[in-house]
């Protein structure tokens, strides 16, 4: 049985992953927001849970901030909160989803007046990270249309770009900003970034401190994503992973849950492509746990994409060329199959307890009663959710 | 030019489409509700935009509810209000996905004090259709799983079709109980009844006042859903139709607004089968106008029903059959394709102004102020929406 | 780690997969078939090839033939022969498809005169079961059409079903028909039999000795394949399986390729539904080895398939329901996702060791200079291929 | 009722649809190649089918060539037989797909000789294009991979991109390299240009004269194609379509025969984007007619782009903008409709009358006896097809 190398376990060492301030809120469908006991009620109540799940598995040490739903009165507060618990704050995520406003649109809106609100609220976002310490504006583009005609895609199209412009002129030399792109939702028709292409169209014309954000469940059905990973890394643009998995749509499932050979064939082609523990691209999760625990779906989540990472490394690459180069096509396909297959679990439990954490990073946070005290704590205020 | 007949016309003239009460309320994505001004604040208020409709198209007499979103003290009263704005109530729709209750399932559910009082609400139901002369109970089932393993689907399937046992029970000889199918959403890994095949079976097993609802945004990508349709009508259990249109998911869009000639297509099928202005296939909508008007909205539904069915009824049925019969792929689809591309709205306004309509009604309706005059009335009060 | 107990074996040591004879010949797309050294050239040829996989897996006794390609003089020989090599005749598939009277269709056709030749062929393919001793008649119905109006489909179906029941009526006390379902290609707008319900309804109307033949390949994208699989085997109308795996449309790749926790899923769901070793499920394979080498190909194939069986097995059915019935989705989900990332492997290699046979049947194979022996050997005549 | 205006009729009149002379010879699926009457038995008589298309319909003046299909002794000779048809030769598409060296790829083969010669071959078509007077060598890139691990993806990119460096630096002055992408097969696992924005990428770092193919078919399930549309005509980079239309996959029907609301939908974008009548984008069919007449499907297809075209040139741009200005959804989309639901037919065939053609080009090739003529004098020889 082929095991993980000294060289591997330094590499997963390293491994760092992005956690969502709002996976520890409340979300759900149109149909419904279930309410979860124990959630937070404001940003300072998310990192303390998301310090959990870095302090049971040393994988997730930055937490990725959302804007309107994370502001506070002290960034400043809120930065020492964090770093007391042992994590850092991480990409500033803006919104322009949610204001009366921006019904029809902010950044590629006609309306000048909208644009420029749309435009300042990532100029705040900016200001934020400054105090943060951020290093990333993401931008997810919730902007589109729902019938053929509404809009002229192709004004929007230019609009955005004139935006874009504006917001990336205000970037300090060593931030970026990573523009993210989605198939549909919540517009029905027609998504003003609805692919890589267009994502990585935008961002080139803006320079090299604009990249592409890559969100596992943002494509077509069918869609080889692995493929979108190799050639965005073969381009240098990109930036930044939002991990989740999907059965039908945006299903915003845990990493891996969904289809696990998926997750390994991508982090196939981020080692393939440079990407493990490349600074240039963050490892984020973008995640909805409408009906699970949040905080244990964390911690399943990071431990997902270390397994997976782990059995990515295991191909032997050596064997896999000589099997190529062959053409021998299933010696090839059986290289790759074997590192999927390949347990690494023990392993990882054993690697993990060397380290000083619990073998199964699981079982010991659900043992420790935090669960509990947060469902008996929590009680009154609101509930933190998007707000919808 | 071919011009639809007298028969045609009189065909016309007796298609009834059901309104759905909650298409008049806000709603929106999991990301955002945005409101309309004048939205209704109680369901009388709904039932008299749905009046509105019908008095300007003649083809919307009858306004399905929702329970609880239409819960009222006095349903005889809420029947009055309608005759009198003249509409009748229709389909009532339960509701098993909005109570905490049921976060993990509700008729299906493994424990047996939820699907009481799941069942419980059917019953209900029952009791207001009776009082409200409502011939269908209709039963979306918005049950299913988000992750495999978190539910025993063949025990779920089991305890359905006995949940479903005891609401048909309680059903009187003139009232039915359908069934509608749904791909995925809000549960994304597996849904009680995904598909038309699913609930044929559970209805097949209840017996003749069981039938399926076929909602035609409800269906995997590619689906053929006039094939279903045909199906359905040959097995004679086509109950009722959702009608409403998609790009990609369950969008809710403006019927025939996505794929015109899907929604031929349909209607034709339709005709063939013997379903239309046949009072065992009821016509509803199933639409959300999230960010445009909503009379106006179900207005143009309407009419796109309408102007489908005319076209559909141009099929020349004699030149389709020699086609088929001689294997003239070209000529047979060029019948078809002919139908489709006349355009039929002319002589339908000529023929609504015959029959003392305004010939566009979506004008005259724009023109007689009624949109204005509940946007300013219609202020203070909650605005009515899924209350998701 | 979680092992397979002696109970877990033995049911492995049952497990029977049948091979399609038509895997050993050439295949490809509608661009090119690539041709393969060692191709057979004739019926006896391809059953040798399949001995070898039986041989070195002893997973697979059965192997299926289709009707013309495998058209030979005695059955009664080949039925010998096959027997001679260990491996007996199985599953006899009908070809609809390829005359030049099938253009337009065949069962379902409008002509009495095609109907009747087709009805006839499936007669003389019941009189090659009764020589070869084979159970199961399989339908593959690749009629339909590539145009709306090209045919009517309504009375297609009704043909068909008069045409399935003069064949059925034909079967004998101990032979089934069963009616495989694909939602498209090679028609392209509409298939008569495109899903599991259509098959389902036709089959019900025959009687008990038709069932429903489930190929996994031949679904919508996003289809819940297993929820099929557990509602046939509630029905009591699954017959059998055609297996192979695929990305996007029929690709008839290996099994287990495309995505293998899919593969996981469906046979948990044959085991929760007792489907395993079950008479009434025959396990098939159907698949296309365009460019892989077929013999392998078929190895690799049956290895996926009892390599997912017991990872299937090893699912804590005690555990999950106690996780389920508390709601608990995480533990749920675990319990599920435990048994599929077991490795195992090490064990199955121990066991066939155990067995007699080799360890690694690929590796036995492969070093048995059979594949270099046809190549050899098989040299003029016409290699096997679909004679499309 | 809206009607053409003159600047829409000159527009009309202006417009050149490019045939593929393969759509005249036979085609199918991988399940069989159906034959029919009269199929041209070489290069010649393709071009005397399509000039009969031209000849009836002043839309088709131009014939695409595929090299090794249409390999003639003489170039100039098929050249002189074009023009004395009335029609010119114009696309080259190249072929490397069905030589047995390309079973694993051609341009991007990790097997320098073969990279060799297919690059031979792309340098062969280009002399080919220097004697016909081409402008365009088209390369559809039917490589990749059926199984994860087959090919290095990566490298495979960068080789594909040298060995189009090879074919553009020979390229002259006037010529163009256009290069088309396709989401799946013939490989089923990884295609090595898989959409627009690897074309985009690869052909942008060529240089200026080479430019983005567009199928229509070619794309995932939902994808928003006229959005493509726009964006590569706002980048400069769209240089053709290959028109034709689809229900699943790459079913390569007549263009508007499965969504002629989208070819609408694409024709506008078209239109918007300055893309009609532009020499810089050529409008090609690109079909396959399986069992519909050939030389009707194609008069059928040029009649349906020419027929959308002028839908899509009805659209009423100002009031158009001044619905979008408005926020006014409903009365944007009814502005689009408008002019898709305008029946066009009547005066385009008077139209077509005044400038001396018959009003109704399919009825009058029909009548023509041609299509009998060519049935009976077409006999001995072989088929031209796909030679797969």
């Amino acid at each position: 049985m082929t095991a993980l190398s000294t060289e591997h376990l330094s590499a997963l060492a390293q491994q760092s992953v992005e956690l969502p301030s709002w996976a520890f809120g409340n979300s759900g469908t149109r149909f419904r927001v279930f309410a979860t006991p124990g959630t937070p009620r404001d940003p300072f109540e998310k990192i303390a849970d998301a310090a959990q799940v870095h302090a049971y598995t040393r994988l997730a040490p930055v937490v990725a901030l959302h804007i309107p739903w994370d502001r506070v009165d002290s960034y400043d507060a809120l930065r020492r909160h964090a770093e007391d618990l042992g994590v850092t704050l991480g990409t500033v995520n803006s919104n322009t989803f949610q204001d009366e406003d921006y019904k029809f649109g902010a950044l590629a809106h006609h309306d000048a007046r909208i644009r420029r609100k749309a435009i300042d609220h990532h100029l705040e976002c900016i200001d934020i990270m400054d105090e943060t310490g951020s290093r990333d504006l993401k931008i997810w583009l919730a902007e589109g249309s729902n019938y053929p005609g509404q809009n002229d895609m192709r004004d929007r199209q230019d609009r955005l770009q004139d935006s874009l412009q504006q917001i990336y002129a205000r970037l300090g030399d060593e931030q970026r900003l990573v523009l993210e792109y989605k198939f549909f939702e919540p517009a029905f028709y027609h998504t003003d970034v609805p692919d890589w292409g267009t994502s990585y169209a935008q961002v080139s014309a803006l320079g090299e401190k604009a990249m592409v954000c890559l969100d596992t469940g943002h494509h077509a059905p069918g869609t080889n994503i692995e493929f979108i990973v190799m050639q965005l890394l073969r381009l240098g643009k990109l930036g930044s992973f939002d991990f989740n998995s999907r059965f039908y749509a945006d299903d915003d499932l845990i990493v891996g849950a969904a289809d696990p050979f998926q997750l390994f064939r991508i982090l196939a082609e981020v080692i393939r492509g440079g990407g493990l523990n490349n600074p240039e691209v963050a490892f984020m999760l973008d995640q909805c746990h409408n009906i699970e625990d949040k905080i244990p779906g964390q911690i399943r989540s990071v431990l997902n994409v270390q397994e997976m990472t782990a059995r990515a490394l295991l191909i032997d690459r050596e064997a896999l060329t000589a099997a190529q180069e062959a053409n021998d096509v299933l010696a090839a396909n059986a290289v790759v199959m074997d590192a999927f297959y390949t347990d690494v679990r023990p392993q990882l439990a054993a690697w993990r307890e060397e380290r000083g954490l619990a073998g199964d990073p699981m079982a010991a946070y659900l043992a420790s009663g935090y669960q509990q005290r947060i469902a008996e704590e929590r009680v009154g205020g609101v509930q933190a959710g998007w707000g919808a």
